[in-house]
């Protein structure tokens, strides 16, 4: 199911909520009310009404939310049930801290493959994975291969992403800092962790 | 100069314009419609005006944008005008890649120092910078590092955040996959990669 017109500033946040929901789980937790949730999450209250108030109403006036429900509506409206496998391009540092995370599961993604150009890395074998030549990106569609993950160096960024729309990818997660150009179906998420670092001395007390 | 009543989420796009406007200055282009920096940049018009009307007015009707003023207006009110130095902690492979990171640059950040627990990493040098030892975290204020970068695995990042709040930090970057409780006045960005990933199955057609 997919749910129309929703910003993207709302599912963005979504992720965020779904976050915080699954760590009260955790604890125990299975009702908050709005304001509790709010508070728990950093957010104001106003916002996460209005955000639910996209896909229905989530909460009971004077009860508040059912933690174990609103995950389960959450996981859902982000289609995050199924596992999609990703493929990792470039195994720098970036891409072997990546290949060692253990955050991607929990969304359901799982990194089936990793490729590189170095000749030293590739048939090394990291966490279950060999390292292929990048030549290989082309067999991503008969390996149900959807999400590409880009941690090659800048420069060749964007003919990464050209050789994996190619190879039939939906998604792009892009670590390089800088702009992909890629066809309008498919949705690039770039990382750019300067961009959340520029943020930081706005918030700081003059230095 | 501080902007006040300014909402997070427009602080959180500023500097995406910045970097597109960047950008466009690289390529020599000087000045740009309100339409052709909206679609540039890949977000609505109306998002852009709205974003901007916080700060007055930077555009002249018919005329568009002046690229290098906005650019200047848009670092003054981040405040990236000055050098802040940040501490990196935790120089695993991520630690590694943020070492080699080349874009905190432009954004007028450095990473100056890098700490770690393990006894083969410390006294290494990377990058000029020498590893050291956790415990010299204290001496950051003294040091006048005002930015802490937490690299460390999710199990010692709270711990690392409340050293680095007594060695005097102001902002925290954080990339371990968890909460951080910090006092209020401390700002913390929480990088989490999974998050990101995590919104790309919704936009992506089924599979």
């Amino acid at each position: 199911m997919r749910y129309h017109k929703i910003p993207d500033e709302t599912v963005r946040r979504l992720p965020l909520y779904l976050r915080g929901l699954q760590s009260l789980l955790e604890k125990g937790q299975n009702s908050i009310s709005s304001k509790g949730l709010a508070d728990f999450l950093g957010v104001n209250p106003w916002q996460i009404r209005k955000d639910f108030s996209y896909f229905g109403d989530f909460g009971t006036r004077g009860v508040g939310y059912k933690v174990e429900h609103l995950v389960k509506q959450i996981r859902k409206i982000l289609k995050l049930g199924a596992v999609h496998k990703a493929a990792l391009i470039g195994v720098g540092n970036l891409g072997l801290a990546l290949l060692a995370y253990q955050g991607f599961k929990v969304y359901g993604f799982e990194v089936v493959a990793a490729f590189d150009v170095d000749s030293k890395k590739i048939g090394k074998k990291i966490n279950n994975i060999t390292i292929e030549n990048v030549s290989n990106i082309k067999t991503l569609k008969k390996r149900k291969i959807s999400l590409g993950i880009i941690a090659a160096p800048r420069e060749a960024a964007q003919e990464t992403a050209e050789t994996l729309v190619k190879a039939g990818v939906k998604g792009i997660l892009n670590f390089s800092p800088c702009y992909i150009t890629v066809p309008g179906k498919i949705k690039v998420i770039t990382i750019d962790i300067a961009m959340d670092l520029a943020r930081l001395p706005y918030y700081m007390p003059s230095c």
